[in-house]
């Protein structure tokens, strides 16, 4: 069966699990993200309370989660098995940055859109042992501050579930820049803005703040900090508005004055 | 001072947070993609053992989070402001998936590369404010599966410090943004342009243009006019300046009057 996503190709395998609310925080970091495959092998508890509390609203994730004795069952379908790592393990198997494995995830996928891919999460202390990493097409590894190197699991799946999304995700489209309410608002014509610009060198020379003599400089700044804001006509009328207020105040402060 | 790696420009602001476990996690995963800087604006606890507990080997990072009342000075002296939002917002703000956003970052630092830049993280159950989003510059979003949005903050600051390390640390070769004549000035702090924000709604109460029991809504609309306009230090002491010889010339005009 094709893969209607290519999210749904994605198997996450956490073997050994020691703590079961890590299981819980695994499956809320997967299924926000779009990830619903989930399989346990040999997990110390499952199903607990611990879990069920840490997965907050991604019950599903864990009612459908797969349990197995070996790593060998849990894999059993998959074509491409690719193994986590936090330390440089040498042994032989080439070790990609997270960003670089999923880029090649990605391409096997485009070639065989209804394949199956497991990625294994190691147990809590040591992660994979040798026998598991040698079950491993590749490891991918999460680039890290080099003095310091402690992942918890349930984060570092939610790094790469949140990478997989980023580079799988049909929807990527989707991710778009959200335009806030006003756009679509044209910005103010050439004149409202040179009507904004009399107004103001009026008002700044009313108030002795612009020397009538020699505006020309001060109001050339004066234009460019309004012309870097890609003012609305709506934003035109509040600085008027505001500006005629003054001027009003002024006038009637005169008019006592006579 | 030049931030020494772009990552030491960042500022993570976790604004009242109410589980203190999450403050913990929250240093763990920034210590362990190279963020150091911490702020926790009012924290329901800290310091607290549960932070200590969940932060594994990130004292250090607890250790030198600053703690504030207010979320005005967490970032007075930042010239970057940019909060995190699990829903649009609907209030005039510009939305990007953090990609895009983090893009932006690397952008303004390659500019300004001894910038403050602050990302903001809301309380736990229902994120910022209206009016902490007011200060922000602009929201970034985490791309999820649109039927659950439910990313605990701690996963959701994993995934925006793996996402900042990604782009800011990787010494690709960038497409150098043409910068425009002022670029080298810094825009102005937050601290500097509350400054003004507080200015002008004084001079447009005087001036009553502005309904002093009511002055939301306009006030909202004036900061993200000169937001948008990315003020220099130069620019605001010309609109303040305009805005003390309007106060003078109004004072002078009262007094005239007695």
């Amino acid at each position: 069966m094709q893969n209607e996503s290519p999210l749904q190709a994605i198997r996450i395998v956490m073997v050994n699990t020691t703590h079961p609310g890590n299981i819980g925080a695994a499956a809320r970091a997967m299924r926000v993200m779009g990830l619903y495959n989930l399989t346990l092998v040999n997990p110390h508890k499952f199903p607990s309370k611990e879990a069920t509390a840490l997965a907050s609203g991604a019950l599903d994730v864990l009612e459908n989660a797969v349990v197995t004795e070996t790593l060998s069952e849990a894999v059993a379908d998959c074509q491409y098995i690719f193994g986590t790592s936090a330390r440089s393990r040498h042994i032989g198997k080439e070790e990609l940055p997270i960003e670089a494995g999923i880029e090649e995830i990605h391409t096997l996928l485009s070639q065989n859109p209804d394949a199956k891919i497991a990625i294994l999460f190691g147990t809590e202390r040591t992660g994979l042992t040798n026998e598991e990493v040698d079950i491993c097409d590749k490891l991918f590894y999460i680039p890290t501050e080099n003095n310091y190197n402690s992942l918890n699991i349930s984060q570092a799946i939610q790094i790469i579930a949140y990478e997989l999304r980023r580079s799988l995700s049909t929807k990527k489209a989707q991710a778009i820049v959200k335009t806030p309410h006003y756009a679509g608002e044209l910005p103010a014509t050439h004149e409202a803005l040179e009507g904004l610009f009399s107004h103001l060198e009026r008002v700044m020379i009313e108030s002795r703040f612009l020397d009538p003599e020699n505006p020309k400089h001060l109001m050339r700044k004066v234009r460019h900090l309004y012309k870097k804001a890609t003012l609305t006509q709506e934003e035109i009328n509040i600085l008027r508005g505001t500006l005629n207020a003054l001027e009003k105040r002024a006038k009637s402060s005169n008019r006592e004055d006579e």
